[in-house]
């Protein structure tokens, strides 16, 4: 027997549909990549992508078409976005920060037909045009008078090529599990692998992040997605404000303390979100003039693990709640939130940051667990740590274009982060799960060990890696770069971590080096440094 | 091209999953029908569910079987309710309120096998037994020490009943558009017609509903749904509540003032939902005793329209923010949630009041349209009224065992309601499609006639309807019951409305009654009046 209730598709359309109708006037300002402010609102936005879809319409671009976007986050690329998704084709979100290889690859491997992009990227994909061969038009998301002088194939710029058409435009029909959205994650190793959003997963997702306590963004916010677009589609935001009718501040290319502070300030923010990075920025231009944050309630801060002075320092000098919050690209991409749950709503000082430095619980629409190698399910202890697994209806099932099965018997997707889960499911990342070092069978956070180590005055930066071991199979090596004009043992490496750690976690030796490897974004590069160590012989007191 | 997403399903029974999981500590209070209160909770709450599943999968009880309810808010309801869900049965929550012909005739039409209910209905059921046909088994809500001595057919006490397995059981698996849920509308005229909720629609209405302008629950609040589960789903509050992880407090039998101030006080409650009926007993007590409102925050008010003092007092004297809502059985039954934009955040008093007044706008998942009788879209003013149109993924398309189509070209459903939508998006009901006047191809509102006639110190009650005119097809007649004791003529009557409506709202005479004629549940029954002046005729003087 089935239900007899409508048949409404969740398309993602009709997010931008119901912002024009019900909240038309709340403003969608954005600072353009040439400079000034640009002020719009929803129904205008939508009015514009309807222009966007009835042009790609005309260019031959059908259901299923990827688009590729290479821009930062302004109210163009919104429309863009949502016009290329109203007649079923698929945006493809390229992040310029990738390797200029990279971008092609990922725009020959999803077949983009169309790019559209900010002046500035022009550069960019002029020196990379060879390379692109399926994109038959760039669009330049600009007006005539701004347009660069550009040999890009067809190249026009965005006003005068939505101008041909007049707008008078019917989003298509399509079914809900219809591919929307693309975004390809940027691993260390191998090609970048694509993750394909439905409308249905992106609605879904929308929907999850409006909960009270995940991201709960009501009509009288105004939210300032500094995360880009094309990071994973900017946390959701781009989708959630219009949704809950929020005004909506894009901060275009300048993401530098000052930039930032003046958005937040001039537009009265209440909520934003970006990585750790930004924020620290931001805090150090305001340790410098003094200025305070009276109109920001709350920050939403992921990518990485967001630092405890960070929450601290929002908390108690500024008083910005502050959640950490926890996914990825696969995930659409929130897994989880830190907000508080009620038996923790007494805690205050160093107990509420323990909490606070967790990344948070599971929202309705994501289920959790954490398993062993053997995918045994691990115990919500807060002690012990496993491979973090999670299945629901945002939550990828495959990459675009690869054949290998990527969830487990029961469906859980196998997020690569190894955590720790407390009773009240929050949940810790202690480390990648590729990066972990497995001891006879138990295993040791490389990352635990590593923010251990730089706490040693003399030390600049510390990597920790597994080494093979004849009987553990792996012992850690703790490996250090020294401050300047320092010099240490091993001895009074080991020492220091000594009494701070579990007897057994303590490296098998330390190698000082001159640096470590990092990767684009900064990260230690793992793989690296475990080839350079791949023969290393550890010291037989270590066994 | 699809996405490739997980297809995660919408299914209820994974709110308790969520619930128990993530929230398991959560209270789950209730007052029982015996009268001492009981807790649980949400950990609890799904274990027990589960027997349900399992013994009614034990006795039979298949996919797609309905299984009828008549309970107050309990936890056993609950209980009952998710564990008929998992196993992909249809719970049929019956209006005890009904009057018992009207019940009987909806248990033979839903089929229902099994009926759970209340010891305190067990007298009910006996009355009606023989005309319950498809009942197989009565499952009384209580333990052995409390059962009834009844003839019940198969008559068990609940405790026992789940006692009998070991709730080492699992969900079934279905598809999310299965049949969840059934609802009868008892309509002034004709029988009642089911509603037919999925798992899908109840899913998505109560993400909906968690949208912070919608009702917004978080999991520090602690929610008490106090209209019943029988009535449209308690608004969703017993799917919301254990989805955001909100303590649940059930009130069960005892709706007056005292006992609802007693759980408002008792146990902290945050956010609770009744009809004005309620929240007239409660005020009524306040002011008798003095109490006040501590740890109430915000109530919802719907099923009928409530009250501008009633608004007043709760805010003004008690500090607690009403939510005007409205909605019905085939909504699920959201529509439109009065919370303020923030264009309108900064009115004050009267202006204010002025917005609360109207029953709000729609949340993300419903689309609404004001028509005249040619499916003509009107505008937005706050004055042209039309029949209400909705759309949405919670939204009736159909009646159970009913052929005839109640969606529009547009896939719309008419709610039958009137009423206006102003530029801000902002409904407020004039009147039932029904009951309104239509007079020369205009249509003039029964319900605020009526609203200023009751204004006249004389009148104790008063009543519009159409009454058929041969030049403008209808003219208002106003029917009057004087105040014991008064007198008036029908000029001192019009003349009263003089100036307060356009001339040609006037109506074109009066009739003094003494008796309006009123429905079970307290609604003047304009089917009655009208067939009583079918024939009256207008004096000439109204052409």
């Amino acid at each position: 027997m089935l239900g007899l209730m409508q048949d409404w598709q969740l398309l993602c359309h009709r997010i931008i549909d119901h912002a024009a109708l019900n909240h038309a006037e709340r403003p969608v300002i954005s600072r353009s990549i040439e400079g000034p402010m640009h002020t719009t609102n929803y129904a205008e936005v939508r009015a514009r992508a309807l222009r966007v879809a009835q042009r790609l319409d005309r260019d031959g671009i059908k259901l299923g078409d990827r688009v590729a976007t290479l821009a930062w986050n302004s109210w163009r690329h919104l429309e863009a976005w949502y016009g290329i998704m109203g007649i079923g084709a698929v945006y493809h979100t390229v992040n310029p920060r990738l390797f200029p290889d990279q971008i092609a690859w990922i725009v020959n491997h999803a077949e983009d037909r169309v790019m559209m992009l900010d002046t500035s990227f022009v550069p960019l994909a002029e020196k990379l045009a060879d390379k692109l061969k399926p994109i038959e038009r760039y669009v330049v998301l600009t007006d005539a008078a701004h347009m660069p002088a550009t040999a890009l194939k067809n190249a026009v710029p965005y006003e005068a090529w939505i101008a041909e058409v007049d707008g008078d435009f019917a989003w298509k029909s399509f079914d809900e599990n219809t591919a929307a959205g693309m975004c390809y994650t940027s691993g260390t190793t191998g090609n970048p692998k694509g993750v394909v959003y439905s409308h249905r997963s992106n609605v879904l997702h929308t929907m999850l992040s409006l909960q009270p306590d995940a991201i709960g963004i009501s009509s009288r916010d105004t939210i300032m997605p500094i995360v880009p677009m094309f990071h994973a589609n900017s946390w959701g935001l781009a989708f959630s404000a219009p949704m809950a009718g929020a005004a909506l501040v894009m901060p275009g290319a300048k993401l530098d303390g000052a930039s930032v502070y003046e958005l937040l300030n001039d537009y009265k923010v209440t909520c934003t979100g970006a990585v750790p990075t930004v924020w620290l920025l931001l805090l150090q231009q305001l340790e410098k003039t003094g200025d305070k944050l009276p109109y920001l309630k709350r920050v939403v801060i992921g990518g990485s693990a967001c630092p405890r002075a960070m929450i601290k320092t929002f908390e108690e000098n500024y008083g910005v709640q502050v959640f950490h919050a926890w996914g990825m690209t696969e995930m659409s991409p929130l897994g989880t939130v830190g907000s508080i749950k009620p038996q923790l709503a007494e805690l205050k000082g160093d107990a509420l940051l323990d909490v606070k430095q967790k990344q948070g619980y599971t929202p309705f629409g994501i289920e959790m667990k954490i398993t062993d190698d053997n995918d045994s399910a691990l115990p919500w202890d807060g002690k012990t740590f496993g491979r973090i697994k999670v299945r629901g209806f945002a939550v990828a099932r495959a990459y675009y274009k690869a054949d290998e099965p990527i969830l487990d018997g029961e469906g859980f997707f196998d997020t690569g982060d190894v955590g720790t889960m407390d009773r009240y499911g929050y949940m810790q990342i202690t480390d990648r799960s590729k990066d972990v070092i497995k001891s006879g069978g138990e295993w040791i956070s490389s990352i635990d060990l590593e923010n251990l180590a730089v706490g040693h005055p003399k030390v600049a930066e510390a990597a920790v890696i597994g080494v093979r071991h004849p009987k553990w199979d792996e012992r850690p090596l703790l490996v250090i770069v020294l401050k300047k004009g320092e010099s240490a043992s091993k001895a009074e490496m080991l020492g220091y971590l000594d009494g701070k750690v579990a007897k057994w976690w303590i490296p098998d030796d330390v190698a000082f080096v001159d640096e470590i490897p990092h990767t684009a974004t900064g990260k230690i590069q793992k793989t690296a440094l475990r080839a350079r160590f791949k023969n290393y012989v550890l010291p037989a007191a270590g066994e």
